[in-house]
């Protein structure tokens, strides 16, 4: 999408040098517009584990590319082994989003199946490359089914403006382009339907304060952000006419493990009739899983996340200040489970389906064991 | 309670001059414990505004105090006027908690009552230290018929933890001393039982992480603090054994006004069969409201307080970082309401009753029309 105007993806292979990824440095942002260089798997895992880069999509997109460059430094002599530890080291930076596994294991089958070095690196660049398109084109279909349910809304209020609230950043930074919550939003708004979005700050990381506000305005979709405790009151006097979110983790049944809090306005929204939808590319079904509860890994994250806050300071500078005692504890678990129950919908690339199990397999049959 | 070994309440008059209030600036918690002198009822009244103190019975024990130094500033010949005005005055700083009003009223009341200058002034003194020595008493009293549900808790655990979820601070800085959901709390701790208390943020303005974190370390109860978007996790997954929380404005229905995000914590408690309870002495209670999600009004603060978060820098400073970009719009609606269908009892000075209007007023009967 855009920024000042100009159209950027997530992560591109360097223009003047095929050996280097680049990225956009997301712990940056909004105060600053930062491009980063990635030359080597080490550099990946980092961006990948103190989140340079984060969100479903982008993190497999990172691990693919992460991969090139462990194919580029890997000795001749012990390429397979190489690339196999490579890709547990990517596999070990994040537990939750299910993409990053998946980009790794893409990946170590399709190079297995070359012969030679060169075949092998070749096919893993342009596997990456692939990973990547598939990503933004899934995407971009997912906000064209999506798009539908903010047309009906419109119309439902007789050309009213549509307010839609989302969790986290499940924007185009999240993923290569478009986005997952964010691209029926972006397509609406193509289309000049009315829309405004309500961003939950999303602390204790502020991915919607800082992410998806930055996105929403770069691209000048109209928004509001607000505290995390805040969408339940919103909901409770008629101000909301959806909720869309991403998820980081999809089951066969439809539970979703999505940013920390999540399940909270999935609650507030059955309480208060407000249609709940969980928009996603495929990419992020766990087809093994059935109970997202029992079974989906939750990412528990550094304390110093809870205690502290990242922003800028009146002298511009980026600076982190402590909140609690200093010598507070504090735990932080980075994801919840939101029960299927719970799911007006989930958006995908090939339609829009209920979030159960038979409704997801009519969509994506090739599952059905 | 105690700040490093030290017995403190919220706010007290200066026993060198009389004609001085203290209380704690509570805007420099927990970095710094600052005693504040309140000097005329101007400065009660930016006191309470810019929430120096906060908490639905420190407000009212402050305003109290603050028809006093009223009383004590008015001029002979437009004496009764004066004390209208600064009633206006202080009730106009924050809307939604009740005690604010009720402190004002029965102050006026008290002091209409008398007939020479310095009788008026003698009682306006008189009734603020009633307000604060009873709202400290009732808040001591509740805390005695609290500790029973924690006391159960703690058998059908077999001896266990017993791990109570609370939001915002509703402990002894929200009130003169021991604190409404902090007093059963603070009485469990002293009676041996083991407690840990799980403290929600309270973004945007983090009361809970600031003030409740502070208050418990001082007083020695073991405490973890999360991010407000945590508590649903925690719940699903048996962490939480109660929430107790305060309320600014209790309807005689049950229904309580309290800090932005308590309705989503009562959701989360109810989806996971969690006890929910709300501590109020009952000068929270506002006898003439029985809809609280339409009746009561919230109050919206500045958009800024969402924007941005303070704390402390590295350089041991406290400083203000901006959170979102710095063109980014906001809302920032202060207190949602729970309806009663969500709490499972209230504890009152009285004892603990059932959220509906017949087992409220079976322990306040006088209130029965």
């Amino acid at each position: 999408m855009n920024v000042e105007g100009k159209h950027y993806r997530t992560i591109w292979v360097k223009p003047e040098d095929d050996k280097v990824i680049q990225i956009i440095d997301q712990r940056q942002l909004p105060h600053e517009f930062k491009i980063e260089d990635l030359k080597n798997v080490d550099d990946v895992a980092r961006a990948i584990k103190d989140m340079h880069v984060r969100g479903a999509g982008l993190i497999g997109a990172t691990a693919a590319y992460g991969m090139y460059l462990a194919a580029l430094e890997a000795p001749e002599n012990n390429f397979d082994s190489y690339l196999i530890e490579a890709g547990n080291k990517l596999k070990s930076t994040r537990p939750t989003a299910v993409n990053l596994a998946w980009a790794v294991e893409r990946q170590l089958k399709e190079i297995n199946n070359k012969k030679s070095i060169g075949d092998k690196i070749n096919t893993s660049r342009q596997v990456a490359n692939e990973i990547a398109d598939e990503d933004s084109d899934y995407c971009r279909r997912l906000g064209e089914h999506g798009v539908k349910i903010i047309e009906e809304m419109h119309k439902k209020k007789n050309g009213g403006i549509v307010n839609i609230l989302t969790h986290c950043n499940a924007g185009w930074l999240a993923f290569v382009d478009y986005g997952s919550a964010t691209s029926p939003i972006y397509n609406a708004f193509e289309k000049g339907i009315p829309v405004h979005v309500y961003v939950d700050m999303t602390a204790p990381w502020n991915q919607g304060g800082k992410l998806t506000a930055w996105e929403l305005g770069q691209h000048g979709v109209p928004y509001t952000v607000i505290a995390d405790n805040a969408g339940g009151h919103l909901m409770q006097n008629g101000l909301v006419d959806m909720v869309i979110t991403g998820t980081d983790r999809t089951t066969r049944t439809g539970d979703v493990a999505n940013k920390i809090g999540t399940y909270l306005k999935a609650l507030a929204a059955k309480d208060n009739n407000v249609p709940f939808y969980v928009a996603l590319p495929s990419s992020t079904f766990d087809w093994n899983m059935r109970d997202g509860v029992k079974e989906i890994p939750i990412e528990e994250r550094g304390s110093e996340e809870v205690k502290y806050a990242k922003g800028l300071t009146k002298e511009n500078k980026i600076e982190t200040v402590l909140l609690t005692p200093k010598d507070a504890k504090a735990v932080n678990y980075s994801f919840d489970v939101t029960p299927a129950r719970l799911i007006t919908g989930l958006i995908t690339e090939r339609g829009i389906c209920k979030a159960n199990e038979e409704s997801i397999l009519n969509l994506f049959p090739e599952h059905k064991n």
